[in-house]
C-alpha cells in the first residue's frame, strides 16, 4: 500500500509551525510497510484542497489528510470532503456524546461550535477523538482510502495509533513484502570520504538502500531492505551493516537515534569513571551535553570555563610561560589543561579544549576553526588538533563533538589517529 | 511574486528528518512579501523530481528546491534538473576553486566527488556555498525561477540570505503593497497571560495582524500592517508596538530575531562590566549560550560548573552547614554560590543556578523543574525561585533563560519581581 500526506494551514506554509506531523506520520506508516509517495503542504483555502485531493486520490491507494478540522472560521478542510464527495453532514450520535462529555470534564458550557463538531460527512466512518472535540473522518471509495484527522499532534497520533493503524492493518493482512532499516551514526569522517571507504556501492548493498544523512555532528547511514521473507531481510541488514563496520566502524559510535553524549555517559557509567571538564574555546557547550543526559551526575565531576589566561593559570595549573610561549590556542595548552582539570577535580578523565571560533581572533597559522582537544586518564595525557569551519556556532558544537568522539575511542581502546 | 516549496529525500518522507528547511523558508519568504502556495516533499527519486518540477512551473512563478546535491550516490536532484531542462553540466571554474578551498582549508583531500560538484548546468547561475561543496543553482526561463539549493540546513540558510533573497528582492522591485512586520520578544510570561495583559485585542489592532509564537523561551509577538503607503504603515505598526510596550515592556528583551544572550552581552559590553557564572543544574548551558556570543570573552570572565556538594564549598565558598541545613537547591545555597563565583573570579557580576532538573531528583516541596538562581554584583545579592516543567533539556533552556533574563533586567533597573 502507498500512502500520500497532506497538511493543511496557513501556518504551515509561512513556516510559523514547524510539520512535525509529518515526520510522526512518516516513520509509523513506513513501519508497517506503507510506502510514503508523497507529502504535500496546502494553506486554508477551499479550492486548494479540492485540487490536491484530486492529485492524490490519481496517484495513492491511501490519502491521510491532517488540520483544520477545528471549531473556528479558518477550519474549512470538512466542507472541502463534503463537497469534493458530493456528500452531506450528519449528526454523529456518538460523536455528540464525545463531544459533550469531553467539554463537561473540562467544565465548559456547551456551545454551538462544540455540538457543530458532531457533524460529519454522511458516507464517512468517525474516527472518535480521546483528546479533543473534532472527530476524525474515515472514507472509502473505489478501493481507495482517504483518512482527515485534526492537525493538533497529540490528537491526530491517539487516532492514529488507536484506529487508523489497526484498521489499515487488518485490510492489508499479512504484508507481501518486509522492509527493514537500520541506522548506523558516524562522527569524523566526512561524507564524501565515508562514501570512498564504503568502496563499490552496488556490491556492498546488492540491491539494498543506502542514504547519507550529513548533519553538523556527523553522518547518518541508513540502510533499507525489502524482501518477501522476514527473515532473508533481516539477515541482508545484518550483512550490510557488519560490512559497513568493517570498513569505517571505528567512526560508528551509535545504532538508531542515540546520541554521542548518551553513548559516553554509558560508557562512564559502566566502567565507573568520572569526567571533568577544562573548556575555553567551547564555553561550556561541552559540559551542557554531557549533563544533557539523566544520571549525568554519576559521572560529570565538574566543569571549569576558563576564557582568560588568567583563569587557567590559576584554576587550571596551567603554567604561565608555556601560554606565553606557545599560545592559549596550543596543542601544549590543552594537555595542561586536562591535566589540570583532571588533577584539580580527582577525576580519573580530564578533557579540554581551546581554539579559536571565529568569526575573529585567528592568528598566523592559527586560522578561525583551529581547535586543540586534550585527553588525560592514569594512563595517557595527549592532545589533538582539529580544523573547523567559520561558523562559531557550529565550531562549538562540533569541537564539543570531537571531544565526546576521542572520549569514546579511548574508553573503547581505538586510537585517536588512524 | 509566489513561491513552491519542493523537498527532496527518503528521510523527510520517512519521517526520520524532522522538516525545519520548509518552516524557515516559509517565515523568511513571508516576511519579504513573497506568498507560499504549497510545499511537497518527495523521495530521491528521478521520475518523481520531474513530475515535480512539472507541477510546480505550472502553478507558481517561483520554485524553490532543496536537498538530493551532496557527493554520493543518492543525491540525483541535479541530475534531474539537467534532464529537465534539456541541458547539460559544464565545470565552473569558479565554484572548483571554491570546492577546492573548503577541502584544502579542512586539510582534506581533494577527490574526484569533490571536483564533480564543480559541475553546474549550463543554463544555471552557481549560487556560491560557504560551508559546504555543494553549489546552489539558480536558473530563470520564461519569467519563472528555480533555485535549487543543498538540503543541509546551515549551507541552504546562508544561500538564502546571502543570495536568493537580495536577488529576489532587486527582481521583485517596489511593491505596489507594503506589509509592514515587526517581532517583539517576550520572556516570562506564557501565552495565555501576556494575551490577558494585552486586553481587547481588536481595539489594540485595528485591523492589524498579531501572532503569538511561543517556544521554549518565550512568546515572540508579530504584528503585521499593510496599507498602500509606506509613511502609513511604518506609524500604524510603531503606534501598536509602542501600545504592547505600554502594556508588557518589562517582558520584552528584544526586537526581531535577536536573542537574549546577545541583549545580555550588548549590555554588559556597554557598561564595561565582567559577569561569571556559577552552574549545577544547568551543567554549562549558562556559559554556553553566554559565550555563544562573538566578543563575549569581553565580558565572560569565567564559569564552573559544580555537581557536587564538595565543588561547591571547594570552588565557590558554599558554607558546608548551609549545603546541609538548606541543602543544594535552596535559596540559600543560590545566593552562596553567586556571591562565592563572584568574589573568587574578581568579576563585577556572579550569577548562579541550583535546581532539580528531572526526570528524577523530586525531593518535598521541590518537586522536577524547582530552579533557584542567585544574582550578585556591588550593590545587590540576591535570588529568585522558579519552577519549570517536567522535561531535562527544556529545563535546563529554561533556566538559563530565567538567569540571562535577571542580568537584562538587573542592568535595566527593572525589578526581579513585579
Amino acid at each position: 500500500m502507498n500512502a500520500y500526506l497532506i497538511s493543511i494551514g496557513d501556518e504551515l506554509l509561512i513556516g510559523q509551525t514547524v510539520n512535525t506531523n509529518v515526520s510522526f506520520l512518516g516513520n509509523l506508516l513506513s513501519d508497517n510497510n506503507i510506502d510514503i509517495i508523497k507529502s504535500t503542504v496546502i494553506g486554508d483555502d477551499h479550492q486548494a484542497i479540492l485540487d490536491e485531493f484530486n492529485l492524490a486520490f490519481n496517484s495513492a491507494e491511501l490519502i491521510i489528510c491532517t488540520g483544520g478540522l477545528g471549531p473556528t472560521h479558518d477550519d474549512i478542510t470538512r466542507n472541502a470532503v463534503v463537497e469534493y464527495f458530493k456528500t452531506e453532514l450528519i449528526n454523529n450520535e456518538e460523536v455528540l456524546e464525545d463531544v459533550k462529555a469531553f467539554v463537561t470534564k473540562r467544565g465548559r458550557e456547551l456551545k454551538k461550535n462544540h455540538t457543530d463538531q458532531a457533524l460529519v460527512p454522511k458516507i464517512a466512518t468517525a474516527i472518535r477523538n480521546e483528546n479533543g472535540t473534532a472527530p476524525g473522518i474515515w472514507i472509502e471509495k473505489e478501493n481507495k482510502i482517504l483518512v482527515v484527522m485534526p492537525g493538533v499532534p497529540y490528537e491526530m497520533k491517539a487516532m492514529m495509533n488507536n484506529y487508523v493503524i489497526p484498521t489499515l492493518l487488518e485490510k492489508i493482512g499479512t504484508p507481501k513484502e518486509f522492509i527493514k532499516k537500520v541506522t548506523l551514526q558516524t562522527t569524523g569522517l566526512p561524507e564524501s570520504i565515508l562514501a570512498e571507504r564504503l568502496g563499490d556501492i552496488n556490491e556492498l548493498l546488492n540491491g539494498a538502500k543506502l542514504a547519507f544523512l550529513p548533519n553538523q555532528y556527523g553522518v547518518k547511514l541508513r540502510i533499507t531492505v525489502k524482501s518477501n521473507d522476514e527473515e532473508i531481510a533481516n539477515n541482508q541488514l545484518l550483512e550490510i551493516e557488519q560490512k559497513i563496520r568493517s570498513k569505517v566502524g571505528r567512526y560508528i559510535f551509535g545504532k538508531g537515534e542515540i546520541t554521542l553524549e548518551e553513548v559516553v555517559g554509558r560508557l562512564l557509567k559502566e566502567r565507573d569513571l568520572r569526567i571533568a571538564v577544562a573548556e575555553s574555546c567551547t564555553g561550556g557547550g561541552l559540559a551542557n551535553r554531557i549533563t544533557n543526559i539523566n544520571g549525568s551526575s554519576n559521572y560529570f565531576e565538574r566543569g571549569i570555563v576558563t576564557y582568560s589566561n588568567a583563569a587557567k593559570v590559576e584554576l587550571l595549573k596551567v603554567e604561565e610561560d608555556v601560554l606565553i610561549d606557545k599560545g592559549a590556542v596550543s596543542a601544549e595548552v590543552a594537555m595542561q589543561m586536562a591535566e589540570g582539570i583532571k588533577s584539580t577535580s580527582g577525576a580519573d578523565i580530564g578533557i579540554s579544549l581551546t581554539g579559536i571560533m571565529g568569526p575573529t581572533g585567528a592568528v598566523t597559522n592559527k586560522p578561525v576553526g583551529t581547535v586543540f582537544i586534550g585527553y588525560c586518564d592514569d594512563k595517557v595525557c595527549t592532545s589533538k588538533r582539529f580544523q573547523f569551519g567559520d561558523d562559531r556556532v557550529l565550531n562549538k558544537n562540533r569541537a564539543t563533538q570531537a571531544a565526546l568522539d576521542m572520549i569514546r575511542k579511548s574508553l573503547l581502546g581505538i586510537a585517536f589517529e588512524e
